[in-house]
């Protein structure tokens, strides 16, 4: 059986060889600071029995035929895209936040496009090595990391003109059995809790870059491999339990110290003219799960925000409902994107969809620069108590308690413990070192406003806008 | 053959019984003053012979197999709204702005749409009505208006409870051959060179309100209807002919001063709970148009913008750069909504495909809060040319055209004369009456951005969102 | 008598040798084309009398002692800058927009600043000249334009690199008598119809760019000037009279063909150094005046929404007492960056009050960034009638008018000629030729939008931020 | 010597009684989790010694001539008004953000005004009370705070209406000597560590709601009154130290359980007439404040924004040097305005001069509506790793800290110390707990947008704008 619990999952961490850093010490896989953001990644296996979810989390492995989770999977179809984008919207509601599983199935799906053009350019046989891979992954109901993102040292130089070569993950040595790398890769969600690293590249690169075009898939905790974490998990709570306060997360810097690779888990080495298109294919699927994703933002933003109004009794106020208007179009127009991305799709020679690029980066712009803005349109309804709030230990005691009870009373009929709660939430979520994360998260996760801006404009047809022009003003070209 | 020619179209209007009035003349429809705006809608039967947009214009006829012209057609599939959406679009890059025969698309849709449902609910036979008008239409190629939004008089009062009954279109007598309504209708498009009028209601109403739920089609010639135009055009050249300024378009208020309408022609009459639904089921087709409509507009706002960039020499200035692709965002954002909307879209009982109303409004929003930022990009980037430059006669002048050529110069290689055509272009497109009046009707046209929030929020599942946010703060319901 | 009246304004103009080019002819300046325009100018002539203007407009000249028109004055102190933005904002109330009269105005200013920084640093005497001339201007109650912006040629070329050296006007010779100049300047406001040019450089200049430093003042008709003019005026009324439609604009090429300037009018001659100081200076009192007109702009607009949301009865609902507060602070946070200006600004070595250049950038530029957004308000609460309202000949056919006066209808007691001039002065404001001029200006005049980022960019400390970051995070410089 | 230390500022914290409680503890006021909090009041002590400061710190009282702390006058010039909002602003750089003791400022100065307005009226002696009081709170060289936003309760109920009359603070009892008043007042800022509490009213009120009018000074550690504190800090750094890390906030729910007042220290006490011009009074001079203040925090957000952008190469990329510029006009406009409101100031019967109310609201919206704009601004440019930067513990760590070091190269020249510092202070300010605090305080702290936008609009002359519009359209009014 191919779909795993969530027990099995955390097991198979356990027994992961140490080599994990966090908060200075190095930690094993059963850590207590790793229990919320690992709780993330649990969700992802429990949902498969959630009748309300598992429709769209379980599908079947076009591989195998066997039912599989879906964050393994190849999108196939249309529908598997729009599939895809409602999971991670419906997922992410769940954990008030990223779901996080989806970095490995968009890599996983950008892999098989970029093996499949580079076996049929060069005739290599990446994508035998993908599928057998991709097997494996779906058997065990895998988890990986996307590690894409190299440290990039000096902005103004390219990766072959760095003083230190290592500041882009290169290849230092390529033998008979595979391939050692050295380098680190930056920003990498679930570094300490995945089964395996996902590797690619972060750019275009040029001929004599070709030592810096390696992809491949390695063990979490493959010798060599260090992994340097923050975790960021909600305030925790002493008795006002929340489901929000469950789930946490977890960032790293990724050292590969000559890490040994065996070729039938590289996915290209030196094949550089096709670097930037894995850069960029990944990015597409990535970008369109935002389109999923960021209006899971927005919704409990929304719900936060409409809420607070209904317990003040200010509901019908008309300029929170207008502000409430405005996250609903936030949320519907990003998704919207996503729809057209995948209306829009092509089946590659691969078989697998790649979403419409152009609707993938206009709906994860808008996300991206939309989301601060909707953090202050909660702040500003939800008005100063989020950030003055006395912590929970104030409520607690006998002496304030009553006091904090009495005084935070407002529409009649709503409990001073629902009160509690909702602001509570509302401080934990936005006013705090997680709400930071997620703000940082939803600017530059899966790229920020301003690589959308280039990756839509560097293919859009902007010379048939000017013909446009140029015929209604009567200009010959 | 259902298909006609504009030579034919032309000829129709030329027969038709004089009740237009516009500049203080009753005038015939074959008066010079409606030349232009007639150009637009002959284009519309121009492009069925036009290889690049025949395969969106022609479509087959489900009633008949006949081929017909697809502004006179049902959307009976989503593909069906995928290519409406792109026709428009396409036609609309052709005259510069407003292709205007959607209107009678939509509403022809709607009806369909309502008709049935009434016809569900009463046992009436207005769907019937509809469907044999419909053949009448398509077997003749007719150009129809949208006659929908009432004059209103006191907003804060309904329709039953102004002073004159009059400000809100209503039947003032039924007989056996049909009914006699009276009032007028306001900001009509085309309505000096449509064929027929149709004719729905404005707003929901209530049981008292029955004699205002009227719906049906008239010759715009009919006895009794008085057609009081404004033409908008741009400003006529005298040599430098361009395309752009062959269009035109018109306004009217609609009188109908006790008009009679055969039951034949009747979609509605008193199913006052009916005219809500028709008046937004119109408004969803039309919003989901917009979506196609909108992005044309930003296609040529982009091109020119595009183009006196190029011409300036500063095309990769980053600012200019950044403006482009802002253009970009905005014109596929309200694209990616429509595609959406017919993605989204649901199969009525009429076998009419209805794009799903929220996509339609949240595309038509962006378009509409959008329209003057988006002149404002042009205006910034043109620079201040289109407002100062001499007018055509001085450029005709012997002792002062050539200092205007010699002093126009730019880029090298740009002649003056391409230099004059595109400032003299975006001149006429962006700092004129007839920019004023696409200004306007991008905030207004199908409904404005108030209209369209109200729209959005009247139809969000909120609830499901305050849902999510008590679940992840603990809250019990 | 130093005070003018209209009557000897217009008379002088008559006087004038014939050198105006206007939409093909070449006419007198007393030809009924000017009529609307010079209307403009007028007003300023006859506020002297106005009792709630002459207080602002009426000063003192510090040269003689007498009673001058303040448009023709420097700005000796703090309170004279207050008073100039003061008057600019409650003179363009009169005509409904431009007042123009103050570009020469603040050209002076700028004049009288910068010829004293020339003579102390090159022993030259252009400050002389310059008092000498604004005695003459004072005493003749002159009217000037600002013939700043040369056309430029090609964008990437300096002035000396052009292909054809007149692309910038440039000294072609000196002698004993004066200078002789060639060269052409764009988008001169009331070239048609003033008693003096004021010429000015429009950029920095180096040093093998002496030819292209040159500034002085020339009679409007004099030998080689030859003003090639656009007019812009509202749509004619019949009958319904309207202030508004009283004032008209022009914009004109002023093409220099040869020259002669006798030395006592040249302000700058070679000293290259100085080009760029005399531009930004002018500039800077310039946008300070802005901080004044553009107001005035936003009041007319504001009212104009207000009055049609009374007259619609819907004044209180909340979204348009929203927007119309956002006008309000629009117009109040430019007035006070224009308060500011003056208020920190500086005492220069000529005696004249320099405003704040950094609070005059940033005054200018949110009105320059809001213009189109400010007539997107009024489109939106306007609703559509604007564009849509029959011409007034309709309304004069007594076959029509009738019609048209009783579906007009709104509010109680609102008479159908209220709302038809109020609906007419919209449409001919806002959706018209007129509008167009008006916005365009909105966004150029006095420098756009990206000449303010980089004016406030160019001088602001930036270096004392980072000193604070630096500070803050503990980091040694 | 009017002028305090900081040590005798803390030694008066130290003696006085224990009425703190905080995060679950009643604590004294030397307990450590004050200590941050209260270095930032400790500074405003301090910089009376400081060269660049003490000259915009130290005035004279104008009671007894002595020197005292400009944190303790009345402004009673425009002069004085320029130097508060310029001291404001250069204290608030050296503490990273809310220099905290301008509460109290405000506060008297409010007072200061409506004691006279009310003794004028009635012929009360308030305004020697608070003559007197002031006397003795400069001599002491006092801190105070505002305890002005009652809890509220029910916000559709008024004070009087109110099922719990004590959800507004409320007079129970006057006798003799003085007044007994129960109530609690919201998001106190300073509580724990001021010497007095500043009370005033919240909002205007009713004939029959004299009881709420009530507004005194109280010792903080007075009989009844209980401070139930949220405590906001940076995080704590191990050897990484930095000024920004130093300084907190602390935020209050301030209990007042039947305190005694005795009659020389009420300053309001029925007047309900008074009580919402001392609530507006106060916001009027406190939104000035944040004139200062504000421009202060994006001076920080710039500072930061523009040395990542340094030491990452990049500070001449346009779309960078476009974001710091808008930094620089939102810092700017917010600033203006509230130099325009001091220059259009008004002197009242107190002497005291009250800055025009118009202008502080329109800076203090700009500011307010633009907070989480530049937080935006400052992720987008710093990139993630703001976010995802290992905790200095793995920088401490012998096996981690030396590949952090070598992958967190930049630009050649920049050590990894100094990148280190850098973004580990953009993590702590804006990726934080403290981040969000300063977050929510820029939305409302003096009030938030939607109060300022209510401020503007009800006290401007918008009939004087329709008048305009009128005229220009030719309506007789």
């Amino acid at each position: 059986m191919a779909l795993k619990t969530s027990e099995e999952y955390v097991e198979r961490l356990k027994r992961m060889k140490p080599n994990v850093y966090a908060h200075g010490r190095k930690i094993r896989r059963d850590d207590p600071i790793l229990e919320l953001p690992i709780n993330t990644l649990r969700l992802t296996f429990d949902v498969v029995n959630d009748p309300e979810l598992k429709g769209l989390v379980v599908t079947k492995s076009h591989l195998t035929g066997e039912e599989i989770n879906r964050f393994t999977s190849l999108n196939l179809s249309i529908e598997d895209l729009y599939t895809q984008q409602e999971m991670k919207r419906r997922c992410c509601h769940r954990v008030g936040g990223c779901i996080q599983r989806c970095m490995a199935t968009d890599t996983l799906n950008g892999i098989g496009v970029v093996t499949k053009d580079i076996d049929d350019a060069k005739g290599t046989n990446y994508h035998d090595n993908f599928i057998e891979f991709l097997k494996y992954y779906q058997a065990n109901d895998l988890v990986g990391s996307t590690a894409q993102t190299d440290v990039k040292g000096n902005r103004k130089q390219r990766p072959s003109q760095q003083e230190d070569p290592d500041l882009y993950l290169h290849l230092v040595e390529r033998n008979k059995k595979g391939i050692v790398v050295r380098g680190a890769k930056n920003h990498i969600t679930m570094g300490p809790y995945v089964d395996e690293h996902l590797v690619i590249p972060t750019r275009s690169l040029r001929k004599e870059e070709g030592d810096w075009a390696v992809s491949f898939a390695i063990p979490a905790d493959a010798e060599g491999v260090k992994i340097i974490s923050r975790i960021v998990t909600p305030r925790p709570r002493i008795k006002l339990a929340a489901p929000y306060n469950n789930y946490g997360v977890s960032d790293s810097v990724l050292v590969f110290d000559d890490v040994f690779v065996p070729w039938e888990r590289v996915f290209m080495c030196g094949e550089w003219e096709f670097a930037g298109r894995l850069a960029l294919t990944f990015a597409g699927f990535h970008r369109h799960s935002y389109c999923g994703c960021k209006p899971a933002v927005t919704d409990i933003i929304m719900g936060a925000t409409a809420l607070v109004a209904d317990y003040n009794g200010v509901e019908t106020a008309p300029h929170i409902r207008e502000e409430l208007t405005e996250l609903m179009i936030i949320a519907e127009l990003v998704y919207a994107s996503g729809i057209a991305a995948a209306a829009r799709s092509e089946k590659t020679s691969s078989g697998i969809y790649r979403p419409r690029f152009l609707y993938s980066n206009t709906g994860r712009y808008l996300a991206g620069v939309n989301i601060y803005h909707e953090y202050d349109i909660l702040a500003a309804i939800a008005g100063g108590l989020p950030s003055t709030l006395p912590p929970e230990e104030d409520w607690l005691d006998p002496e304030t308690g009553p006091y904090l009870e009495k005084y935070i009373s407002r529409k009649p009929g709503i409990s001073p413990d629902k009160l509690h709660r909702l602001y509570r939430f509302i401080s934990d979520f936005s006013c705090s070192a997680m709400g930071g994360w997620a703000q940082y998260a939803g600017v530059h996760g899966g790229g920020s406003p301003i690589m959308e801006k280039i990756g839509i404009r560097s293919e859009y047809d902007l010379e048939s806008k000017k013909r446009i022009a140029r015929y209604l003003a009567g200009i010959q070209e």
